[in-house]
């Protein structure tokens, strides 16, 4: 018997990515498709979705959900979805959430975002990086999901970090596909900004920084001083991370790699620099590394909207209900 | 017990897209993967399929696909295609060929290409476009995949022509992506070239002319006078179709579709003009048609690796072996 | 003594692509810049603009205007533009407007947008195609520069208007950059929307359909039957043009292109298909043309922003000063 | 009286830029067009070029260009170049070389290229970036113009040079169009390889690193570990820099910039983190810096083809002939 989910959220980008998902998904059922007004078809919305999955999109409604699913995947801004998640926790339906809202400790969060809601939920969110947080995964009711540029560059970071000089600057330069900036409409999606260009924006003060240096302290007990700079590119999807550090020891980084990922699904070691679209429409998570004397780079790609939203999501889910962790989820990639 | 299956032509990108389908497949197995040269790895060639499908690529050579398999995809050059039909025919496999040389009448096609070195076999090849031939696919070892403009052009027009005022000039103005000029580098393929560009190239002259022509005067008994107009497009995949003509009937265009197309599972009739990012990664083919007056605009689009070409040769696998048409066919778009 | 000049509308594309002709022309100054609500820095609004030309964008008063200059180029949408072009008028100013304000007939302007406040002048007004204007634009106050399709589509099609099947429909299968639908931020600017993909938009039913039709009829007094399907690129700037129609004389189509423009400093006759990337920034329009028998098909490209608004404007306004008509009309090309 | 001058190697994209500018400038007139095969016009190659510059391209020949030129533009692949200009050189004609010929000193030039074939020439070069070699150009009769990186990375860093803590790893990701790469059809030039994709190249091991670590030793007589990382980004030109060191100073980054470039007219200090399309089409470069405790971020964008090789070409030339630096040199940006 499959599993009733909800999708609260699916008029976006990471909605649509979650939809095409869960309906070929042999577990979960999706159930429930909502936005915050409701009152339209899902294919008006998501044109590709004619033919495919005709449902009318409802008004997002929490008792509604408990009465139908079992589990709900929040696709919200942050804010509305904690208030969303403490009503759904409530009344025993099962959370995955994609927001910023349980991905941080209180204080953390607090300085980064707004006033936080549901505190006494925050404590028991497990952080949905499935590499790293398996079992916390298997036992929570509430996965916080991992933002994208985290979960690219903690999968990259994290096997190198026992061997870096923590004394000096780490450097991640970092580059999204504009479906990363969402749905919105505003001068930096807009076609004429961004095609034949590329530009930083918010270098050294963007908001995932905190999310990165708050894992890295909480699963390896060290502090780096991490300098983030994200870049938007023009194209739709993928991102491109490369880190740039100092060893402290002397490594050959590829074994580091194959010998701390070995038997990772997910996860595959490059034999050279990475690029995205091999990622594209995946979850995986492409890895390379190379150092010049004490010089390390480390590079990543990843499809922003799936591992680093919908897919890892659903991998998320399986964990928390004991299914393979890859059961549904895309490995084909777009390419070419 | 799956069917054992070849792909002659691995490196291309039609070849991916046969690969891409066909592990996933429930009941074709691949069996043999070959190149005309042999001796590389799969994913040193398709970076994407690391991980996912590793084998060797084999030098293609008909006894040994005889050997280990049933039916064969011929995703070669026209020419090198009929002469590893033809020995693959002789010993027993099945051939569905993604080239042009068993798509048209003998003397169309030397007309057009060359001389024909398997007279024998043409005559009994099936043309595969299902909607118009599922009773000779099902019934040939040899089916002849369309080209990808005339699958979106014919799946377009056909159910027009019986509308429409003869005497006057069809005008068919297409649109692809550059993953339609092959994997060729060569000028046009250059990003340069084509990047903040668009043009149109062989205008009244494109060698898919004929095929167009050839299977409307089968299929409905009539002669159009078809004036095809491609360009290439900033996009790595997709066709446009925008045909516009002359109406000699009064029609409701949209109500036309809707009632032809009854019951095709890969045909979407819309409510508006079609994009093609809809269609990206799928088999489906979007159709809308519109007039103003006795003006005729019909409009399509397809992916054009996918229902252009490896997509519908597995539908016309899938048919030849009496398997539901939609197995393994991709529907799921790459939007957004 | 250089003639001083205003542009009105400096935040939109085409206000930008006039600063950049005009802070180069030897005989037009630009004296004065404004937008709707002034108080910001041109290079805050234009970052490319930095260190070429700075200066505080103003808020519009056309007294002010008048004070300072004696020729404005009103960059601004239709119905702001002829209130403003009205008093400009009264106070002496000499007009080039690139909104449809003037463009049209009374009774075609109020049909197809909104009631008319200024139709004294509009009986006055000279449409701005330089070809076939010369003689009007030389001798009025007030220009009005048509619509980027218009241009493009009317230069192609009048060499032939002789010659066509006039009682058949005629078809027009055009392609914009992105730029050309503005700044603002919409669904259909959004680079998710429009990358990797195309589409037509209001086919049959797009706004510049009446000026075709009308500027045919004026010029040749003849009535054709023009069928308009725009569609949207993803490129920023560029428009090709595709015109389909019946020939009802047997004539040699790049003899008649050559023919007909002979001595025309921004026409270029192509002996092959045309490409936009040829006459993105310039002034050009590029014609090609070919038939098939009685099937003609006519091929143009212009840059949407320079020959479809700003650099024409300039060009009229050459004209109506005397000036030599190229005189700092850029011809170089962005290509590469 | 105008000067006389030839480019050899009109082909490629360089080549192309050359033209464009020098068919405009007032004191420079080009006399010679030439590349290594000759016998096709001008416009067959570029057809940008048509109607505009219509000449024949020449068989390059030394001595003719002798006979008609002062001076010669060599837009030519390394080895060749050296060749020709040993050849110019003696024969009375100065030269520009935008080949890596003349940038290194012997011996890394003959580490990283090949055998150097006119040592004697190559002692007397001078490199040609304006900011920091003016009286060396303005002196010399053979100039190198510097690689496209070396530009925009040289012209970022210099100005910090004397702040940073040299015992760390400076890290150098920089990203460039694909026009970068030359006209040549290969794999990474492929529209579908790079279209909807990023990926480093020659990561930590390209051959513009000795130029870069060369010239900083020159120039500020110390010794960086310099380790770049460049990319290939889907956009046809600009180039973006990241530079990520540690500082040993406390320094405010845009006030040292300021200060550094006061009344350089080709640079421009950025408020905020640059981006390419604004010196697109222009011999700007842009440059932000910005810092975090103790890590700086120095960020760059140049148009690859003009500050990155032929307008900086011309500038040189215009220096060496004592003219205005800025004479006929781009600044207006391709934008929107």
């Amino acid at each position: 018997m499959s599993i009733k989910c909800a999708i609260v959220g699916a008029s976006g980008y990471t909605g649509l990515e979650l939809i095409k998902i869960l309906i070929g998904h042999s577990e979960f059922e999706l159930a429930y498709v909502a936005n915050s007004e409701g009152g339209i078809k899902l294919s008006e919305i998501h044109r590709s979705m004619q033919n495919i999955f005709e449902v009318d999109i409802e008004k997002a409604d929490a008792k509604e959900i408990a009465k139908r699913c079992e589990l709900a995947f929040l696709a919200l801004p942050h804010k509305s979805a904690m208030s969303f998640a403490k009503e759904l926790l409530e009344l025993g339906v099962k959370v995955v959430d994609l927001s910023a809202d349980y991905r941080l400790e209180l204080e953390t969060y607090e300085k980064n975002y707004c006033t936080h809601e549901d505190s006494k939920n925050l404590k028991n969110a497990a952080y949905g990086l499935p590499e790293y947080y398996r079992d916390d995964i298997k036992n929570s009711s509430l996965v916080a999901n991992p933002g994208c540029y985290p979960t690219a560059i903690l999968l990259a970071i994290l096997p190198f970090m026992d061997y870096l000089d923590l004394e000096q600057p780490i450097f991640i330069d970092a580059k999204t596909g504009v479906s990363g900036a969402g749905k919105k409409c505003v001068e930096n999606t807009h076609f004429v900004t961004i095609n034949e260009n590329i530009f930083a924006y918010s270098p050294l003060t963007h908001r995932h920084t905190p999310e990165i240096v708050e894992k890295i302290e909480k699963i390896k007990n060290l502090k780096p001083e991490i300098n983030f700079i994200p870049h938007l590119l023009p194209i739709t999807r993928g991102m491109l991370v490369s880190i740039y550090a100092k060893l402290s020891k002397d490594i050959e980084p590829l074994e580091v790699l194959k010998e701390h990922y070995k038997g990772e699904e997910f996860i595959r070691i490059e034999e050279r620099a990475v690029d995205v679209k091999s990622t594209s429409g995946t979850n995986f998570c492409n890895i390379f590394a190379l150092k010049n004397k004490n010089a390390l780079f480390i590079n990543s790609s990843i499809d922003n909207l799936l591992r680093g939203a919908s897919s890892q999501a659903v991998v998320n889910a399986n964990i928390m209900y004991g299914f393979k962790e890859s059961l549904g989820i895309p490995k084909i990639s777009y390419s070419p």
